[in-house]
Formats: structure tokens, C-alpha cells, sequence
């Protein structure tokens, strides 16, 4: 079947519009490690993908699924030591003010929680997040992404922090901190003005949608305190920032602030649906007080499993070191080229999720070089992705399993790619 | 470690009010068939559990996932054959007008996709539901839980049809159904009154969450008639009456309508989150246009394969025949032993799911009895639970390997219960 046959019954099964990757979409069958394989067997470095954070088909993940699914699977509504057992150990890998845990299956559902957490916590409705954020695809979450003019009530935007494209001309860094805490300021006062009050600030903590921007120093400590003085809480969304991807546990150490509300996904599973919600136990049991929330699939035994051995993984393998030394060496490497790499006006992240913000000549956002060089480097077997702001940055995001070896290989096409572009 | 040592931890890492069923939490162990067993060995005849509706542990299950998780499991924003073939083999489950589906991992986001195809398709928003029902725990799909007084915007309720408690003295039974199509079209007036117009309505086909009532004659062909002469589309959420459970595929073959949208979920996996909404080419393109949906879990190769092997479960066991057979019989038994079981004003259902509703002296919805029952049933080695719109209904709904012999053991049980409680 060639992709041409397999896209048209895509389209009518899925419906067209159903999104791919690659101007000529990959047809992949298998995975493995850092690498995926497609229909003709030709391998991929995985440079994009940090669901399968322990690396694809890992076979400790794949026994702890099966085993589990062969003993029971089944809702929450039935003591199950399982469970609890993760929980504890997931609640273990937080600070002391991070107790309790409330299970979903999705990032969306787990930040949902988190917002509704918030607003029955501190009786006031008001969210803020940044403009150019991604927190899910559901109506509550949705309506956080892109916030620009529309303003829907009880929730506003402020301009996402960053050192490339300031919100203002500032004489030191410090005071292009302040710049933007007087924008985080004013979307509190207006919540404030409108009578929706402030509920919480919901970020995630390296601005991962918004292109991974360096940030004002100090900026994310001093806006918790803010919000924490104005009667809110924070949130931190870790679903990509969390798990180790940026060389430690947890992007708010990174960032250097403490989250009232912790929101975890993608990596937990390794693929199988699960996210959470951690909190305090007050406010966790607030929550549940207020709405008896239940979740068919979440809080199952399956998920514990499969929770509890990619947590296993990251442990025994040392993902964490390896994605700080790694991520280091490459993001150093990519830094050290960015003069003979055409288009590159930056080089920024943290860990192995690394973003390569394309410019043109005029030192203005360019998509389509971006969408050339990912297309380009997915040619040459690697395949990464474009995020950001206006989406002109390339996004390098491996499995946490990406090793020194593949960095080395990557660097040989992408010199090859700035070679062909330049 | 004892029930109390464990539900300690439990409200510890969950917070206290996640919800556990019966006076005396079960911890269960280990599942296989149709039967749980519990930390001390004992057996109990799962007479709830819906979704493991190949029953527990099935092994050709936990083989199709094993084998594709140690084969690849990405997000689907690659090409990937199993995905097409479970979509394509969904979509034939269903009559011509349902040709294209969105996956997604709950129930709650395959509603929420439901009611926003809708809403875009028609260019109006109003949602008519019943005053009892539930579609799902999040803030859009929320919303419709328990609609009374409040009236949210854009949503409005009418009375969920019944006989057992009609809205209306009413002289005939073609009478009753034209009551309940009044307030159908009163809810569609008021919505059209404010400007929200008329978008879809929604309702489980079976009508599960209100208990199962037995509903006058053709109400749901005439309102699904009146639904779409006022220019809107009629949602069937199957996510509990659907796979089989009646002894159809759909419950709205028992109900005898055909639905524009089809939503389905909870058996759909075995476990594993996966649900579907399902409609016609355009509508699905219609959505896809509209917003770029991307579920980071859903559409998966884990979430095709496990789809497959409980639809070819169901088919090679065949498990819907035995839905219909063993249900009928047990609900005859029932109903041949209503005035020697106290308290049961009625006994209600299709298929393998069956409504027990408790009335006290006077008829009244006796929710305390209901749970007398249920937690009687328990101590005898039997799973239920209530439901229904005053919580007083026994509710059976057992994995569809429910066997005669279960329904045997079953009724004895029930004859002590009876007995007991005479």
C-alpha cells in the first residue's frame, strides 16, 4: 500500500484534516529505543517524541503492562494497594508541600483538575497563563490557549517571558523582569476589576509552547509571590517540562519556584493514557469535597503499573543525568554553530528539549525556514518538529534514552542541512 | 495490611472522598472472567463492570496490547495502518450515515467532541438533554449533569421519558409519549427564545443513568424527527448501551432511532482509555476544520489494537447473543419474582443491563433500601451498585461473559436477599 493509498483512506476514516507531520508523511510501523522505523524499514532518530520518555517498546514497560492488565484492570472504586503505591511514590518525588494526587488519563483532564482545584480552593474564578501557552483541547483548558484580544471573562493573558524579543526596551536585565511582572500585575488587577479575583497562574515552567525563551532572572520567583499575595496559587504545568527532560525532576526547580498545584502527562505512561494532578492534601481534598470527581480509566491499576516502571526506568538508567550531560553537550555544540547555520538567530533550553529559533534577515520570526530545516533534517533520518510563538522554532524534544552517540550523529546532518540552506 | 491500614494511605495520596464503593471497601486483587477475587481468595461474580466486557483479563487482549507496545505506540501524527483498519472497522459497525470517526481516551472527550461537531455543523449551540442524565465530568460536558433549575446557557432539559413515574396522568400510552415530546419541544422553544437556537440533542439511547425506564411507545423516533425538523442533530451517547450490551450492537436499534452522531467509550479498550465519536464524513471533516484537534493518547496503534481485539472477542465469543439470551432470562426471573422480593416496585432493562427499582410503602424511591440490597448482594459474593435518577435502582451490568449459570447463582442470592430483608 503506498502512502498515497493509506492517506486517502485516512482521510475518509479519520476525516481529512486529521494532522501529520512532514510535508511527506512518515509511515511508521515500529519503534525502538531512540529510533522509529518506517513501512520500508528505514530508522529514525526520535528527536521529537517525550511520551515514550524511557525510549519506544521499552520491554520493562511492556511486561508491567502486560502483567498488570493479565491480573486486573479495573476503577478506582475498589481498594487497590497498586494505586496507592504510586501515588506515594509519585508524591515522594515533589517537595513536602506536594501530598496527595488526583489521576486522569490526559494532561487536558489533569490541568482541568488543577484549575477547578484552584477556583473551589480560593472561592475566586480568575486564571492567568501566558499569550501564547497551550494547557489542552477541552472547552475549560482550551480557552487558555493564544489568549490575545479576546479576553474571555475570568481569564487573562500576559506576554510569556523572554530575553530574544523583549516587551520592552529595558536599561538591565532586572528591570526587563519588572517589565514583565507589571504585565503579570496588571492581568491580576484587571481579574481583580472585573470581579473574577485571582485563582491561581497556570505556567509551564520553561515556556515550552511559547519556544523554550530564556527568561528574566528571577522572573518566576518573584511572580509567585505575587500571585501568592494576591490570594492565588500556582500552577505548574510539568506535562512537558516535568519527568527529568530538563536534567533534573522538575522544571519549577529549574525555574526556580515551589507550585502550590503540580500537573504531570505525557512521560508518566509511556504511552498509555495517564496524567495527575498533585496538590497539597487540603487542597487535593478540597477538590473532592466540592465535586466528586470520578474518571472511568484513571486511577487504575494499569496505570500504576505502567506508571510505576517508567519511574523504575528513569531511576535505574539514569535518564535524568544522561538528558542534563547530553542535552548540555548538544544545546553547547548547536550554540557553537549557530554563526554557519543560516537562519539560526537562536539557540536556547534546558536538558534534552532544546528549541532553534529561525529568523530571517531581518531578524524577524520565519515559519518556513523552520518547516524547511525539520523537513530537511526528517530527509536525513532525524526527526524533529516546529513549536513556538509564531512556530519558527525547531523543536528537539528525544526521549530521555537519547544518548551522546545520536547527539554526534544529529550534528553531521545538521551541519549537512546548513551546508544545503546556506 | 487491613482495610483500615490501606484506606488510610488511600486518603493520605488521593484525599479523602475519592469514591469507594460499598459500607465495606473491597480490595481487590486479581480478575479473571467474570469473576473478582479479593485479597483474602474470595471470589465475587462482577455483576457491574462494564468496561472489561470480554470480561477480566481476557489473554487475547493483553496479548494485542503487549504486542503492540513492544511493536510502537506514538502519536498518530504519523501514518499508521491499525489505526485506519479500527476506524474502518467501527465505522461498519454502524448504519451508512456513520463513515468517519475522532478517537480520543474518554467518554467525557468523545461527548465533548460530540457536542462541539454539532455546534460547528449547525452554526447554533443550544444542547437538550434529560434532567437526569450524565455524559461526563468535565466543564463543558458537565454542564448537562442533573440539568434543573440552573439552565445553564445554550442548555436546556426536559423530563426523562418513563412509565413507572409519567410527567403527566395521561389516557393512553401514545398519550404519555406526546407529554414527553411537549417538553421536548418546550426545551427546544426556550433555546431557540434565547438565541442559542438548537444544536443537538444528546441522550444514552437506553437512557441508563436515569434507570433505565421502560419509555413510551416511539418517543425516541418522534423526538429525533422533531429534533432535526428544528434544524439540529440528534447525539446518541452509547458509551453505556452500546458494544453489545442490549443484545444489539446499539442502543439505539433498541430505542429505535438513527443517531447523526454516535459517541462510544468505556468497553471499547478493555481498560485501556479509548473512545470514539463517530458521524457522517462531512460532520467529522466539519470538526477537524474547525479546530485542529490533537489528543496526544488517542488514535493510537495501543489504543487500535486493543479496539480490535475486543471487537473480535465480541464476535468470535459471541457475546452479544449471550447479552441478549442470559439477559432475558434474568430479567424474566426477576420479574417472576418481583412480589416475593420486597421492596422491588419494578424491574427494568435489555440486554445484559437490568434496573431493580426500590420504592418504599408508598411507592416512593427508596434510595436506602437500594443500598441495603447492594451491599447485601456484596456480602453474598454478588457486585452491583445503585443508580438512577434518586439512586434507588439496583443496577446489573456485568461484563457480557455473564454466563446462565451466573444468573443461576445469582438468583439464589437474590431469593436470600429477599428472604432476609421480608
Amino acid at each position: 500500500m503506498t502512502n498515497a493509498d493509506l492517506i486517502a483512506r485516512r482521510d475518509r476514516t479519520l476525516g481529512a484534516g486529521a494532522p501529520l507531520f512532514y510535508r511527506e508523511p512518515l509511515h511508521i510501523v515500529r519503534g525502538e529505543g531512540v529510533r522509529l522505523f518506517d513501512v520500508d524499514g528505514r530508522a529514525y532518530v526520535d528527536m521529537y517524541n517525550n511520551v515514550p520518555c524511557v525510549g519506544h517498546a521499552h520491554p520493562r514497560v511492556v511486561e508491567a503492562i502486560a502483567r498488570q492488565q493479565a491480573t486486573l484492570n479495573v476503577h478506582s472504586r475498589y481498594l487497590h494497594e497498586g494505586v496507592i503505591a504510586f501515588a506515594e511514590r509519585l508524591t515522594a518525588l515533589h517537595g513536602p508541600g506536594i501530598e496527595s494526587v488526583v489521576f486522569s488519563c490526559s494532561g487536558t483532564e489533569a490541568n482541568e483538575v488543577a484549575l477547578r482545584m484552584a477556583r473551589f480552593a480560593t472561592g475566586r474564578h480568575g486564571i492567568v497563563c501566558t499569550d501564547a501557552t497551550y494547557h489542552g483541547n477541552n472547552a475549560l483548558v482550551g480557552a487558555l490557549n493564544g489568549v490575545g484580544e479576546r479576553h474571555p471573562r475570568a481569564i487573562r493573558a500576559f506576554s510569556f517571558p523572554q530575553t530574544f524579543r523583549p516587551v520592552a526596551p529595558a536599561a538591565s536585565s532586572q528591570a526587563l523582569t519588572d517589565a514583565y511582572l507589571e504585565r503579570l500585575d496588571r492581568a491580576i488587577a484587571e481579574l481583580e476589576a472585573e470581579g473574577s479575583g485571582l485563582a491561581a497562574l497556570i505556567v509551564c515552567p520553561i515556556f515550552a509552547n511559547e519556544g523554550l525563551p530564556d527568561v528574566p532572572p528571577g522572573f518566576m520567583a518573584r511572580a509567585a509571590a505575587r500571585v501568592r499575595a494576591a490570594g492565588g496559587l500556582v500552577i505548574a504545568d510539568e506535562v512537558q517540562a516535568g519527568y527529568g527532560r530538563t536534567g533534573q525532576w522538575w522544571g519549577s526547580g529549574v525555574a526556580g519556584f515551589t507550585p502550590d498545584i503540580v500537573v504531570t502527562g505525557k512521560p508518566m505512561g509511556a504511552g498509555l493514557p495517564l496524567a495527575a494532578t498533585a496538590a497539597s492534601r487540603d487542597l487535593v481534598e478540597t477538590f473532592r469535597r466540592e465535586t466528586r470527581y470520578f474518571n472511568t480509566f484513571a486511577s487504575s491499576p494499569l496505570q500504576a503499573a505502567a506508571g510505576r516502571a517508567v519511574l523504575d526506568i528513569i531511576e535505574d538508567e539514569g535518564l535524568i543525568a544522561n538528558a542534563a550531560t547530553v542535552g548540555a553537550a548538544l544545546k553547547a555544540a548547536l550554540k557553537a554553530r549557530q554563526d554557519r547555520s543560516p537562519g539560526v538567530g537562536d539557540v536556547r533550553g534546558v536538558g534534552l528539549f532544546i528549541g532553534l529559533e529561525m529568523v530571517d534577515g531581518d531578524g524577524a520570526p520565519d515559519r518556513e525556514a523552520a518547516v524547511d530545516v525539520v523537513n530537511r533534517l526528517k530527509d536525513l533520518g532525524f526527526l524533529t518538529s516546529n513549536a513556538g510563538a509564531f512556530g519558527n522554532v525547531v523543536k528537539i524534544r528525544p526521549p530521555l534514552v537519547f544518548a551522546q552517540a545520536d547527539a554526534d550523529a544529529f550534528l553531521a546532518a545538521w551541519d549537512l542541512v546548513s551546508a544545503a540552506r546556506g
